[in-house]
């Protein structure tokens, strides 16, 4: 990989050849991708990306870790459309707001970004069998991408993932373990049986590839907004690898000159799982918390990526939100009605705590955000009809649908 | 519209001005549009298309029936992936096959296509509120369409409809009313409540633009093929409009020359519900059906579309195919496994009318084909998981799980 120098651990600062199957480092850190940014700068410019056809995040190829020979992984995977909201950005009082769908995804959440990445880099390890542990959507995408390309997978999964997210995983043929008891106990045992077998690992926090994978929605969201930099980019936080992958795209454009500033995160949390958060308040180090929420995808009680998510809201100069099950829900429908966007409870986490932000008058009235949805809302149905309620039932009569209008305070014109 | 001469009806061949609230004709049959295929000739090359950025169903503006003012609808419908399905063509024991995946659509469903033409339509009307009856698909479509557009929405679904679908329509914001009855009674509720309160008409077996919204799945595909036209296509029928539209815009592509030969349909129904193969195996005028099947979306006991759709069969000298629901599951699992794939029941009929074509013989082995999924997985978890099975479940421990893979007979190297 010419664009690549090597990787680097964040903690000890230890170099290593940036061979496929990387993990951590040996002192335990996690490694970071480090570029030949001149490189890059040489072999690719904004008039390049505006003339190319292929609408997907393997346009960026030079910005990504893979070699020139690397064969691609079938699913179309990102170029996500971004919405401009303007009806919701007037409800939340601010200038403009625009909202990231990543829910269109081939396996209908961001995480698609993450595990194309770790097929094409099983294929360049030559591995024929990948493992991850998952709350849910890397672990659906994983197997997704991998029975594409013909790979084999081991996939677990705490038992409270919703049934969208198994339904999909059992479809695409993944052998899936669910594990009774935390996502923190689900890692566990993934581990060992990826330490015990030798399967290549889609732990995105332990493979530094990944990341690299998730970078892309930031990469899209810059060159989509013409390279105008918004004020804000919020986003949902769970194990803290998609927030770090954010930023790392977000800074590859600023050090090839793509983009002339950076934005400021946002890092939304639930109020019942948010160790992330608490860390940036309080300043102290992250400690494990329960896992209080119905946001599965984001109810990480011990974030396996707390030091690249912690350095990146803190380079952001980033603000980070708590929302409540209830702000999330409330947001989940906002984005519905306003927007056609149905993202799932995690997925529309970053909107929930964008909206508090405003609300509690800390986004001024003249600043663009933009909120990325990371899930489709498909993914946990459960929780929508919960929260969105049944619709009207009658039988197929006028006199009944006059009557039910009327009780309901229906208005016809 | 300087592309569109006027509407005809198909049976009586009466001519309309091609209005933007068009239903049928007053002989009670449905309108076809009819274009100026020298105009759109003259204004559209292969060319254009391989130049355009646009990467939507709206690339092929000239050959749809828009006004060229007419503001487009906010999401972003269509240019769904077509994936080179190459084990599968295998398994199949034809020369090559392509999937294309309408399932990423931005409310999950080929249906997008006909309501964003409906929203673009409505807005020419001047309409403020959109009304449909539907299996689900089309309704959730609508739903998020509108909501995207500022539009309000009534919508009347059967009560059988499945919690994905009716969880959407809920975050959409539309207003929902579940009918206890057939699709029938439930079209027929729908149709007395638009007659009454003159909401704009987005049921596409009445409002004649909106096959022109899916023959868009018809033009990607032949344009995905750079114009290579595939021996058959397969897609799962029930009202008739989507393999109506689909074979509008394969004619549409002959006349003006960009494709020397038409494809041959394979239409596919479920054995529990199939009006319009049993029209076209019998030689009779379709007949209703009870309207037993698990892929909803195609459970239509009294097509709308027939005229259209037994017109489209017919001409192509296309095979008609009833799969069963094992088929179909058996399929879907097919498709998830060897494509990454995951189509709700009524998406992958298609695919398993396709295989069971294969296995009777009646598809030469040096075919080349295209199976249309026209809808997600997740919109039905439920049957899924019936199909697909539930996970391994165990406690967090090595132990545990050598003993559940020994039990399962899972191989471990």
């Amino acid at each position: 990989m010419r664009n690549v120098l090597h990787a680097k651990c964040v903690t000890c600062g230890k170099i290593y050849d940036a061979a496929p199957g990387l993990t951590n480092c040996t002192c335990g850190g996690i490694l970071d991708i480090i570029y030949d940014y001149d490189y890059i700068k040489s072999h690719l410019s904004k008039a390049d990306l505006a003339g190319r056809q292929e609408h997907t995040m393997w346009r960026y190829r030079e910005m990504l870790p893979v070699e020139d020979c690397t064969e691609l992984p079938p699913l179309r995977v990102g170029w996500s459309p971004l919405y401009q909201a303007g009806r919701l950005a007037s409800q939340l009082g601010i200038r403009q707001l625009y909202i990231k769908d990543d829910g269109i995804n081939p396996t209908a959440s961001l995480k698609d970004r993450a595990s194309a990445m770790a097929v094409a880099k099983a294929r360049e390890a030559g591995a024929k069998v990948i493992a991850c542990s998952s709350t849910g959507n890397a672990a659906s995408s994983l197997a997704g991408n991998a029975a594409a390309a013909g790979l084999k997978t081991y996939i677990f999964v705490p038992s409270r993932a919703p049934k969208g997210k198994v339904a999909q995983l059992m479809a695409f043929g993944a052998t899936v373990i669910s594990v009774q008891g935390s996502y923190e106990d689900t890692f566990a045992l993934s581990k060992a049986a990826i330490d015990r077998w030798g399967w290549y690992n889609r732990n995105a926090a332990i493979n530094p590839y990944l990341s690299e994978g998730k970078k892309t929605v930031g990469l899209e969201i810059m060159e989509q907004l013409q390279w105008v930099v918004p004020d804000y980019i919020a986003i949902s936080v769970g194990d803290g690898c998609t927030i770090a992958g954010l930023w790392k795209g977000l800074k590859d454009l600023y050090a090839i000159g793509f983009i002339d500033r950076l934005p400021r995160l946002i890092s939304a949390q639930a109020e019942g799982c948010c160790p992330l958060n608490r860390a940036i308040k309080t300043g102290e180090d992250w400690r494990p918390m329960a896992e209080n929420t119905l946001a599965d995808s984001i109810a990480v009680g011990v974030p396996r990526n707390a030091d690249k998510a912690l350095l990146a809201i803190r380079e952001s100069n980033g603000l980070a939100v708590n929302v409540s099950d209830q702000e999330i829900m409330d947001a989940q429908k906002l984005l519905g009605r306003t927007c056609g966007v149905f993202g799932e409870p995690a997925g529309v986490a970053g909107t929930a705590g964008l909206k508090k932000l405003c609300e509690q008058g800390k986004i001024p009235a003249n600043a663009t955000a933009v909120s990325v949805v990371t899930g489709n809302g498909l993914k946990d149905v459960a929780n929508a009809i919960a929260s969105c309620g049944e619709p009207v039932s009658i039988p197929s009569d006028m006199d009944q649908l006059l009557k039910a209008f009327a009780e309901r305070g229906i208005p016809l014109e």
